[in-house]
């Protein structure tokens, strides 16, 4: 069965990546085996001069996978031009997961919950967002505007309820 | 169409691992796109403490993906007992890339070149290698008892050579 999807939209220091940190490990702990997607605009490279995987990509490999006993990973470098294969992430995370989450990927198709803070100032950007089902806010006259469920920002197990009754995600 | 796939085996010191990285440049500049497949025995982690997708692991998520601008990479932490995929990695990387080289994996399933040099002793251990399918070796004479054709271990384009003929690839 293919993975649900759901995405956390906000701006920048409104908390979207800690609330979905704590959903992973609500959700988790109910069973779920969740994969976290993040989309982000600079390019990040976790691999380690001087181990082959380095070497190989230094080499030209486009591509390396290092596979061993507990965990693999891979790392693939784009060419010129190509956009990242984000659709077809989510089919590949499809494979051994229940749920992806997303932070980033404004242009995904995802059902998405807003992430507002009070303090962020006005609640106006959501207008972007056509697939946004819920606002996880502690603004809640504010967020009332965007027509949707609201959820509390400070409660991430009201927030994975949501996810999993929004996703019909089979938990125990 | 699916990417050719080929290993190199030998012993630790053999030079594999520098010999692969030669082959790589020699048929990345033929115009292949190349992936490179590492399964080691020990537990490598490329995560960065305090980045989002560490975060992410650490909060209870199986697998990050971090899309980037120019790259992208994939972490999957396996559950107790759980073998590494390493059939659907080759199925993985057969989108985007003509030719998939393996270092490691020996109960793989791929033709593999067996890298020997004189000075690391008999050549014997290549009689565990069904899939045995040509030597690359400063030792023509021990070699030849493997009764696949022999190729000079310091000349990446003889063996690059030998990988597309075998495998019939698509070099301009």
């Amino acid at each position: 069965m293919a993975a649900g999807v759901l995405g956390f939209a906000g701006p920048s220091g409104s908390g979207k990546t800690t609330l979905m940190e704590r959903v992973i490990t609500v959700l988790r702990d109910r069973g779920l085996r969740i994969a976290a997607l993040k989309h982000g605009h600079h390019t990040a490279d976790p691999d380690v001069p001087g181990k082959d995987t380095h070497r190989f990509r230094s080499a030209g490999a486009r591509t390396v996978v290092y596979s061993g006993p507990d965990r693999w990973f891979l790392i693939e470098d784009l060419g010129p031009g190509e956009a990242p294969p984000s659709e077809w992430h989510l089919e590949l995370l499809s494979r051994n997961h229940d749920l992806v989450l997303v932070e980033g990927w404004r242009a995904g198709p995802h059902p998405r919950i807003a992430v507002h803070r009070r303090a962020f100032g006005p609640f106006d950007w959501w207008q972007g967002y056509d697939a946004l089902v819920a606002v996880a806010t502690d603004d809640d006259e504010a967020a009332g505007a965007a027509g949707v469920p609201i959820l509390p920002l400070d409660d991430p197990a009201k927030v994975a309820d949501f996810i999993v009754a929004h996703l019909e995600l089979p938990v125990g």
